[in-house]
């Protein structure tokens, strides 16, 4: 436990918002703080916790793994957000792992019956928790309709699509920096390194994507869309 | 619309079991009634209503489907459950369809504006309209994780693993009745009925399952679950 990480402040994070200012102070004492480094687990799939935690500082994400040990990965969370929700909600086990992504990550742990006191306390925090999973349903069944319809090279270009979006546009291009991890990709489309790497070498190959030494870039982010809604047939 | 569909009672909605009765009534009133034969749509995924619906009497089914047609089943929901409380939280489109199971499925629609103020003016109806959310992101992570690291036939024996563990218990056997239809395992696992198909002759042939005229039945649950296990790797 680091010793810097005694009770920090909650005012970065987006649910807490709407409360003032005494309030979220006084939760933050209730806190738990704790910094973690790069890939140092947060919460394990088979620990007792039900804790939630709030992500002050750092990026950290949520992920599986199956027997084989391959790793199947949900979502990344930034500063501000939070995550674990669901066991302090429901009770029941983990439904997954969370590992810090950057060093330096910093955690507030909230026990869940203060969690629910909270949020039913406070109309405007509960509906913010309710989007938040309405979110991951919409994000996970997206997911379940992509691999049920698609192919991994497919999946591989969806992606490829959700990236280019958030990445920066120029013109009718977008420049996604840093370039991502092959291994990323694969884990949260579900295929293997090796489909990825193929598929962007084959898209590279076309014109379509541009490998720069700082960042991936799509030169035709109509085009990969088009790509991706033929086979999607725009559903 | 069914003319015997006037203001019928919600007396037997899980959800609202909490509220005192005349506030229970009050809601009724509040609400469209309207009855639906199987397999009439009750959510159009394309549709612009928020509604909440809540499933007074027959039994409902959340689904998607491809742009090539095939469809991709999500739950189905009983007399008691309610459905549609995304879109009435979020505001979002619709994830998917909802049609009705069984003729006389009768349906209480509620703006999402009043569904809202009813939930965050109850804590234990916010905790539970979030349990209820968590159950639906656990169930379709799940999918997630088998559709990825499982094979269409693993997937199969899963879903026959699930409705056994629901069926009628028979010594170490398991009674499934009504037999199930290879379409709807088909979709909820997302491989063809032809699959299906092949996969339950071949557990018929090893004599794990048997073809009764009136139910499927599982002659040894412990050693499909090993079936299952091995596979998945106890994970």
């Amino acid at each position: 436990m680091a010793s810097d990480a005694g009770a920090a402040s909650l005012d970065g994070i987006d649910l807490l918002r709407p409360l003032p200012p005494e309030e979220r102070a006084a939760l933050a004492r209730q806190c738990r703080w704790r910094r973690f480094q790069a890939n140092e687990q947060i919460i394990d799939h088979l620990g007792e916790t039900r804790d939630v935690i709030f992500i002050a500082a750092g990026r950290v994400r949520v992920l599986s793994h199956s027997a084989a040990g391959r790793e199947i990965s949900f979502d990344d969370v930034d500063a501000g957000g939070f995550l674990g929700e669901m066991a302090a909600i429901d009770g029941l086990p983990r439904s997954a792992s969370v590992a810090a992504v950057e060093d330096g990550t910093l955690i507030a742990f909230l026990a869940p019956k203060p969690f629910r006191d909270l949020v039913t306390g406070h109309p405007d925090l509960a509906i913010a928790v309710m989007k938040r999973l309405c979110r991951v349903v919409r994000l996970t069944t997206d997911r379940v309709m992509e691999l049920s319809t698609l192919g991994a090279n497919n999946r591989v270009h969806a992606e490829l699509l959700r990236l280019a979006k958030r990445g920066r546009a120029e013109g009718g291009a977008a420049v996604i920096a840093p370039i991502p991890v092959h291994a990323d990709i694969a884990s949260r489309v579900s295929t293997t390194r090796e489909t990825v790497a193929r598929v962007l070498s084959d898209l590279s190959r076309e014109g379509l994507v541009e490998r720069r030494p700082d960042a991936l870039v799509v030169r035709d982010v109509a085009r990969l869309e088009q790509l991706v809604e033929d086979v999607r047939g725009g559903a």
